[in-house]
């Protein structure tokens, strides 16, 4: 046992050194071979397409007992398989975000300070089922200059290895060090131990999936973890709102997708026109296919709505679902959100100005927004052209996770031989 | 055992939560009051200077065995009680650094975005003996908004509390929650224990203190960490310097004081002008007291210095002693400083622009310098104004951590019912 764990403890430091080593090239590497080494790996995905299918075939036969929508996840067909090459095609033409100078002041005494944004290192992502994010997560990893060690669910190992040929074939066309992205070398769980445990070895973990991956994940990590927690989403229909406005942003997000974290999963609404609005609300949503639970204040209005247990109201429900709760104005709202979010994204539907800034500022999430859809909290709804995920952590970077929040920066101070005083 | 281990956890969440709910108020705060109360707490430490002075010297009469350094920063002067004050009046004359927009823009779809920044929330600040840390870190967090908990040497519990009432006295006085500053409520060393397990109780802990509270703080901590780890700082004369310069920067970067992180261990010359250059810098840092540990290349040219063993080039001497290598370039430079440095500061001499851009963008460090002592790596010099410490890791800040790096960021999503796709 204890043999086995060093064993895997050695493959992950041995791993990780040649991580390092790596990162160090890539850092330093240009944005042209960058992008050859993401427009190479395109083409080899589209070139063995048919063996990637073949590994895909395997692990899902490999694991017959899985539910429907898990086994969707983890299969692969021809278009996911192209839709794989093209995200790896749309990196290669976002800038580089290694090298920007973020901040340049010159000092009294002549110094002159740059704060340089700079590739974060070697980076440990930890995913489950999607094959995908193989290629997703390495695409931004290489674009911003960092190594990546990728552990998928050991239930996609043939896929994520197939895919994987394919990226350390656009490295080495670029000329760039294969070690750049690596998949773990065993599908042992305490692998990712060791990777939690890595301090010094691996500068940053990303996990990306269920809440029981990021809570372990959270609780055995001794290395800096960028965690997507949950989205607790809520959207606050404000006494002054646009009836039809908050129509449709609160079925857009709560309806358009219910699996995403960025989808509501509560509705806080003013006492105030919750009589004449929430009856609508609820015909639009239950339209939709949507289901309720309500406090009883919102059951006042709408009897026939399930009463919702205080435990709904902190239920990330990633379905169709919908927690509906009376408040009084803004604070009441923001008291309920402390209460039962999870600072990822609140939105408020109004057209006061005032109401919405004392709404935006009231609050601690990552995502404030006023008069739009929750379900816009993405990276490439920002802008940032791809994600790798959505922080919920106070350090380092909230929000959507694009090339710019996976650098860090470091200070070049240019003189003429100052010293100090 | 276990049943003082649970009140030491209670007593930490009873803190912790006053504080998160004074950094909610703190974090609307307008700078009037914040300043007001930095200002208040100023006049508050000249007023109970005698009191400060009494609680200081049973301070240093309940530890008799302590060194003289450690007595030395241990005792208090009314010299530094005014420097304290002083302090806080610095930290009051700087600007506010929450709600400033770091970023703005707008989408194809009319979503206005703005990337603003926040306080982080609840700070565990966790320090040895200096007791002036308490109204210094105080400052800080509370002019960036956040709320803080101060834990300091348990040798200086009478002197912090002292200092400690006078900021709550500036609290009081501009109407801001007594409870956004607050001190551990015991000295029980278990409750700096209970402060690293507070995930979600404290959002960022900063130790502050010798290599054996650091590490044991990146050890334990399940909360992140702001780490101010070893400055095993580089000094490196390449071929091309000016040799006058090199002697005044080397001087200044190794003695003008030794026992801060900035201060030069290790230097690092060019075999081609070793011999010219190297016994000049020797005989010009003996002559201020400086001691050497040599490579076998050094003491070739220069016989008289002790040999160094492998470990003195990992040996933060903080201490008048210097390391000394002979290498062959940029890329042996790096690769020493690659091997031996703590990523925190290093420099290179040199007239040759090439080499000096060769030299800071191979550099992982939080800090590279051109042509500059390392010594100028401090918060103050850098124009923050005051700094809480050196951050040496990779996430979040690097370098010296002033007011902005106390800060995070959230987004104002602002629309005008925009619904996704």
């Amino acid at each position: 046992m204890n043999a086995i764990a060093d064993d895997i403890a050695r493959l992950l430091e041995t791993a990780a050194r040649a991580a390092r080593a790596a990162a160090g090239e890539l850092a330093r590497a240009p944005r042209p071979a960058k992008d050859q080494a993401l427009h190479a790996a395109a083409a080899a995905l589209r070139a063995r397409t048919a063996g990637i299918l073949a590994a895909n075939e395997a692990d899902v036969a490999g694991a017959p007992d899985l539910s429907a929508a898990y086994r969707d996840r983890l299969t692969l067909t021809p278009a996911r398989i192209e839709a794989m090459a093209k995200g790896l095609e749309e990196v290669a033409g976002l800038p580089d975000p290694v090298g920007r100078v973020l901040a340049e002041w010159t000092r009294p005494n002549g110094l002159r300070i740059r704060r340089v944004a700079q590739p974060i290192g070697v980076i440990g992502m930890i995913f489950e089922s999607r094959p995908n994010v193989t290629a997703d997560a390495a695409a931004l990893c290489l674009k911003s200059g960092n190594a990546v060690i990728l552990r998928g669910g050991s239930e996609s190992t043939r896929s994520a290895a197939a895919i994987h040929a394919c990226l350390a074939e656009g490295l080495a066309v670029a000329g760039l060090p294969e070690a750049a992205v690596q998949i773990a070398p065993t599908a042992d769980r305490a692998f990712v131990g060791a990777m939690l445990r890595a301090a010094g070895l691996i500068d940053l973990i990303i996990p990306r999936g269920g809440k029981g991956l990021v809570t372990r994940v959270m609780e055995e990590a001794r290395v800096p973890v960028l965690a997507h927690a949950e989205g607790l989403c809520h959207t606050y229909i404000h006494a002054a709102a646009d009836f039809a406005m908050a129509r449709d942003v609160l079925a857009n997000a709560k309806m358009r997708r219910t699996g995403i974290c960025g989808a509501t999963e509560t509705l806080l609404i003013d006492a105030a026109i919750a009589p004449a609005l929430l009856p609508i609300l609820v015909a639009d949503l239950k339209a939709l296919g949507c289901d309720f639970r309500a406090d009883e204040r919102a059951r006042a209005i709408c009897p026939e709505l399930p009463a919702a247990s205080a435990k709904d109201f902190s239920t990330e429900w990633l379905d169709a679902m919908l927690s509906v709760a009376v408040v009084d104005g803004v604070e009441s709202a923001l008291a309920h959100i402390r209460r039962h979010g999870s600072e990822h994204t609140e939105a408020i539907v109004t057209e006061d100005a005032e109401a919405a800034a004392e709404f935006l500022n009231g609050l601690s999430s990552a995502v404030g927004m006023w008069n739009a859809s929750t379900q816009f909290c993405d990276g490439g709804e920002f802008g940032f052209g791809a994600e790798i995920g959505i922080a919920t952590g106070r350090m380092h970077a909230r929000g959507p996770v694009g090339l710019e929040q996976l650098c860090t920066y470091r200070y070049h101070v240019i003189g003429t031989g100052e010293i100090r005083a």
